[in-house]
């Protein structure tokens, strides 16, 4: 009989290799099998073993994605048959990475599953632009939310509490949706906002507006996802640098 | 003339070595001077340059912590110098790190600051005790605060929110205020509560409980900081294993 083998989902942080941990390196470069979406680290397949099978689950243009049920009998049945699988994923596999429904299916079919942290794009992204998600005096709570989601009140809450940075991901596309719903919730169209497309990647971008002028804006410079929107005091360009200055617009 | 040095502020993670970035650790094992905190990989000096010097400006019982000040002085001094500084973080420096007010400082004096980013206890911790900060159907947005500030509006929105997670860092010895608060609010007594204390550490323990119940249930299993408080429906105990059944109480 094949002894049973296990899965590790791992965060893979925001895609450069050597943001990835320790951990999450040791357990690629052992894995038998590694399932891989179209975000985080994509460069891995030179250093795993040469024999380990790759499986790309992620959307790509003009295909459908994988759908979640199929993904979860694939790491099941690889490790029914004895296989150390890795189910690597950008990010951070809890925050919005569907990675509970990941451990749920394993754990319900009795497979061995361990997480490994990532580093998440929610706080990782802004700070490649140089805006710290809290900071002292300006932004005490930071709240995140799937731009794919219709908001809540409680992030109506948070866009219009000045003491609050919200982060919304994968928003690119929903944005004028979410910015009409923000302004009829009451929040000030001078509300700093910013937009960080490809954060951590050599083409790096970011984009500095107000809640007022973003639709206009990212619509002039055609803002496209993977992207990272910021609203609040913090996405001020003169943050941290005073002699910045104020000046919105894109720099790299 | 000597020339000018660098400082790279580092977010150090939950504690295990193993849950750094490899940039990270590439950073620390070439630093000439490590600032670092009584959080995070507190382990690290077996790995540094043998002439490297650590310097402590964490809190300890009995004595006051090092003030900001004192800190940025330090790490632009040591810069100055020539020296390549690490300014070592417990999890990430820019949620709730003061990280921005580190490099602002740096900036200011015309030192080159980097920022690599950590895995943040807000995620991690709670993600330790197989408690993922947003789950489908389940969280679709997470609330982060830290527990030494009064709640605003919006985290008392957050907590109404059925569908919101919210994740208390160091917030142990403000408990009873925070829950007399949210009670106050109106957030229902039986909203899920757990405590997750040393996350990622040998002694880790999990106390689940309700909002209603939590700050009994911490005062008897005598809960202490380092801690994190996740309030939500995520904080079941048979979310990822149905049959786990809703037992509250405490676990290793």
């Amino acid at each position: 009989m094949t002894r049973i083998g296990r899965v590790d989902l791992i965060g893979g942080g925001p895609g450069p290799l050597d943001l990835l941990t320790l951990r999450a390196w040791r357990r690629l470069t052992d894995a038998d099998v590694v399932v891989m979406d179209r975000l985080g680290p994509v460069d891995i397949r030179s250093e795993l073993k040469p024999d380990a099978e790759v499986i790309d689950v992620g959307k790509h243009p003009g295909h459908h994605p994988v759908p979640q049920d199929r993904i979860n009998a694939l790491l099941i049945d690889r490790a029914r048959a004895g296989l150390h699988v890795v189910r690597l994923k950008g990010g951070d596999p809890f925050v919005f990475g569907r990675g509970g429904e990941e451990v749920a299916a394993c754990l319900a079919a009795g497979i061995p599953v361990e997480v490994v942290p990532g580093i998440t794009s929610a706080v990782a992204v802004p700070q490649a632009a140089g805006i710290p998600v809290t900071h002292r005096g300006v932004a005490t709570a930071v709240h995140v939310v799937h731009g794919q989601t219709e908001l809540t009140a409680s992030t109506r809450a948070a866009l219009r509490d000045e003491q609050v940075t919200t982060v919304i991901l994968m928003g690119v596309s929903a944005l004028p949706r979410i910015v009409a719903d923000a302004l009829r919730a009451g929040v000030p169209a001078d509300r700093p906002v910013a937009i960080v497309e490809r954060g951590h990647h050599h083409d790096q971008r970011t984009t500095r507006s107000t809640l007022g002028d973003i639709v206009l804006d990212a619509g002039r410079t055609r803002i496209r996802n993977p992207a990272v929107i910021v609203v609040g005091d913090v996405a001020r360009a003169d943050l941290l640098l005073p002699s910045a200055g104020v000046a919105n617009g894109v720099v790299p």
